[in-house]
């Protein structure tokens, strides 16, 4: 396959370039019967989408979800359900003057080596502008999740250096950077807007929480649970690394310290994430993700022009100097993917 | 599929238990007329046997490489080739006292509640011993990469705390725990001798760096390089995570910091890992995984019996007091079959 | 994966049922670099299009071809091609008669068993307009296969018991039944024209022959090309059988009269039908597919309600007498996506 | 893939050459928790064997069933079943004369050209030797199947043009072509007996009717039940074509006669073969192969030397002058496989 199709039960095919006409998504292997509508879906991209605040991008890819297929009188059908982003407020001249030139972090060079050609007008289909299609998709995974008591959220744990201390229940829809501690929020806020003004853009880190997913989820050996949560969050452009549970720091523990060891009510520690042996253990599955500073930027960088020749540049454009925000949502999206096309994997083996 | 199944053009399908008759593997979709033979393999299934040193487990499983098809008169046909290890030195009552009971950090539990039933004899399929058929299959991609000027090399930069500071060309084999300091390499082996004396274990992390990767591999959107990478590493049971180039270091870094910019040579920096986009830039790529401590511990736990029951367990049998030495070939081996598998992808989109 | 996804290195995945909005397909893993344009699909879309002629259903889809993604400057740039098929034309009403009722022939009943609920307007999904989608991205691999050297045509060789006796070039586009022979052609026209009159339908025989095919291409043992064919053309909903080469026929020859002997121009017979051992020979590749009568007439038929009470039914719409013109495109297309797929396989394990 | 993979939810991976030591395959997907053992696998292996009477190659092949993963206290465990049979009493110098020359009706010529060497002895992967390991798997698949009721049986219904009048129920095993008339069964004998003494062959048909499969299986659009049931069986080296139900004789019927009608007890007829829009309709799924004449005769024939010079040969080896009874039970476990690849496709979709 060449890459533009993910999941193998509920299935997903996308398709689009960030200043072409559209962005979409055919989802496949939808449960029938199932209410659904694009009220609910919007939900879920009005979340992903730029302008929301002062620390995203004020470009307005207004996202109204339109469903073609694969709904008949409100309910699923079992066949592909098709949903198209028609794009607006582009403006590809913005993007004319590094028609021959490669943006430092952007996948411009590697474009032009792998295909011989590239559409330049917003980073085409590396554009952030495609994970429209995959937040569309994985509001349908979410509901079919709904009916299984699994909830998928995903907060800001760390931006521009500074660090949640402390998880608030209901505080992360309530800053627009996401973050799950409202003191951290207001200054990573300061931090991004400080960057903002000087051209420059930060990173961070999102942690992800899946509750009520019943032990026995995944398929040993190569398409373990967290390893396809891996691929499908390092799917995901911005983002260079992941953890499950202890993750790294499990790297300076000791055996005696990082099992999970279990008492009649369950597992009394989760430093697996749960997950283990690659199969979900029914603790909540608990991960975190790596995102790079924004790679556009206004500060002047060293580049070349494609015939070889130096050059410096300066970022033009309405981006992001933060991509955590508009990454929660991403990062749920493919989380219940993956999640529901092991549900079914599942009940695939078992009957 | 059910799991068993890796990558797509150069695909390989394992089977096998730890204490079962044989662990091996189909290798399916490699190119014809390639030399190669037992000898060569074997060079690679030496280096992840157990039994190299005091700082492994002192089984010998005796991995002794058996093609059984896919060669004729010395080169591969293009057929599969089937590689067959026969399972040896296997002492399954060890296992007898832990036949009810789930060992804390191991898949008892998780096996148990996905298929209903278990081969509980050294953890059956979820054993570290299905990672030979990994090593075996990864020897042939690597005779392929050869091929193409690619090298693939890994090596522990930490263990149990103990960082490497240098890199030392070629002192990585000279040292029982494939450290790429020998210096760190002492202190390391000290370490985990004085915690195996105490029935403990500990983690540590293992960097991989793939050399001679030209730019333009990787399959955007989904199949994105180090998305497949992560998917192959986090296959591996130990490994609770990765990050590529700076990884999590990127989320303390500004965009004008992280981004690698280029000159009249390429890129100035590598904090991408060598893949931007997704696709391969020609630089190194460069990833970390994280490694947990060995779950086989012989300091007594809490657990609970198949009845629910609360149990103190101790795990008897032979055990890698730490895994970082002997999964160095296994990372090499997947990360092998990744880059092999994208440059059989490109090669199909561009004829 | 749940059925609407095709081929492997050239991959589509199609939508739409015949009274929702649009049909359409994703078409992933296209040679970057290609001159192709809307133009050039929409002259195999007007060969499926109804209303041609008077054999064919009067219904006016209007196929207009719409390319939303992929293109850039009038070249395919490697990333997924979207073509949309705005639906038209729609009388969903001309099915409220039957939406409780199984209809003789049509999936009425079995789309009802397998979903447990069916959109009923035009048989949804199961309705020949989901082949306007196969044609779409047929002529995209058909681009391919010109660059190639490869031509790919279908043609009509029977309808309604009368038999074309010989192949006359360049008559198939010019006769409304597309028979490779005018003389038969006539007869087939007054006999479905015939038939037509007092409501009721016929089948046929189309034949596909491939010129051009190298030596070489198949995928032995499951992905054979005969295999991988046949798999397309059934998948058609009209098609009830395929022959390759001799065939049928080949039950009743000796060995000595169906093997091909080769001589030093090549095979001097081709009862394989271009085909042995699943791999090319470099001669025509030859098929042909049984088509069966249309469903649809209006002839009174026996059938039963959803709630299990007995009914006479006469079906409305307007319908194809005889499906084989317009089954004609399909069988190109499906042919041309099998064969460029694997022309890319085979690069895949050559490089 | 390349080729040696086949299906989704049970997917069995394949190995071997006819003359190396083994062919083998994995089978991946099986229900955890079934009883089963290498005696009910060896019993469809014995209905495969050469030398089951005089109308069978005399070839000696001894396909011992080992299975050396997957199960455990006499049930499988969810995780790969490994079966391995190794190949004995092969005679690889009977195939040195022909060691650069392309037999006629084999797959010399075409694996050349594939791969630009081939493994002359016995045909390599080409050969019938390799339907072993999907008989192995097969029986696996139709354990299963007994599970739900199913029953999947095939038989001979013509050879040499002698067709089957009747079908004797239980006369099928009782005769050595299969076929389903003792009648025909004895003329056929006779055919085969006149034409192997003279060392020339004959083709046939073979018919494979499914019991109990419940009405919607089957995944529309492009894994069509009758679409996946085509690609198994064209994957079978002697096959030539397939038709279901009235197959090609629907193409002389009319929509009035070969529309299935339905009355209170269901289907009144069956010429759709109990598919209707790629799903199964409860009825009996009935379909037939044509199986061309085996290719190896002994009457001399004309070829050419991989030189390109100009030679007549005469295939020695021992050989089946009539495949039909041998493929017999390698249809049926095509077919077990794909249904039972359906049901658990059809679980995914619906849990």
């Amino acid at each position: 396959m060449a890459g533009n199709v993910f999941g193998e039960r509920i299935q997903i095919t996308t398709f689009g370039e960030s200043h072409g006409e559209a962005v979409g998504v055919i989802v496949d292997g939808v449960t029938p019967g199932v209410e659904i509508d694009e009220a609910y879906i919007q939900v879920q991209m009005d979340r992903r989408k730029p302008g929301q605040s002062t620390v995203t991008s004020p470009r307005k890819e207004y996202d109204k979800v339109n469903i073609l297929s694969g709904l008949f009188e409100g309910k699923t059908t079992g066949t592909p359900l098709f949903i198209i982003l028609f794009n607006k407020d582009m403006r590809p001249e913005d993007y004319d003057e590094i028609k021959h030139s490669f943006r430092p972090g952007h996948a411009d060079f590697t474009y032009l080596k792998k295909y011989g050609l590239r559409d330049h007008r917003g980073s085409g289909r590396a554009s952030g502008r495609e994970t429209a299609a995959r937040v569309a998709a994985g509001a349908v995974a979410r509901k079919l999740l709904e009916q299984r008591g699994v909830s998928v959220i995903a907060y800001t744990t760390e931006i521009g250096g500074i660090q949640c201390r402390n998880y608030v229940e209901g505080s992360i829809e309530a800053n627009p950077v996401r973050a799950c501690d409202p003191e951290a929020a207001a200054k990573m806020i300061e931090k991004i807007e400080s960057l903002a003004s000087v051209g420059d853009s930060c990173g961070g880190i999102v942690e992800c929480k899946l509750r009520g997913v019943n032990p026995g989820l995944g398929e040993p050996v190569f398409d373990k649970l967290d390893a396809e949560i891996a691929k499908a969050m390092l799917s995901i452009g911005a983002i260079k690394g992941i953890e499950f549970g202890a993750g790294f720091a499990a790297a300076k523990m000791l055996g005696s310290e990082h099992n999970d060891q279990m008492n009649a009510d369950g597992f009394i520690s989760n430093h697996s994430g749960g997950i283990i042996g690659g199969i979900s253990t029914g603790a909540d599955i608990v991960f975190r993700v790596a995102v790079k500073p924004a790679s556009s930027i206004s500060i002047p960088q060293h580049t070349v022009h494609v015939n070889g020749e130096e050059q410096v540049i300066v970022t033009k454009g309405r981006h992001d100097p933060c991509i955590c925000p508009r990454i929660v949502p991403v990062v749920e999206a493919m989380a219940c993917l993956v999640i529901e096309d092991h549900f079914k994997r599942q009940a695939a083996m078992l009957h």
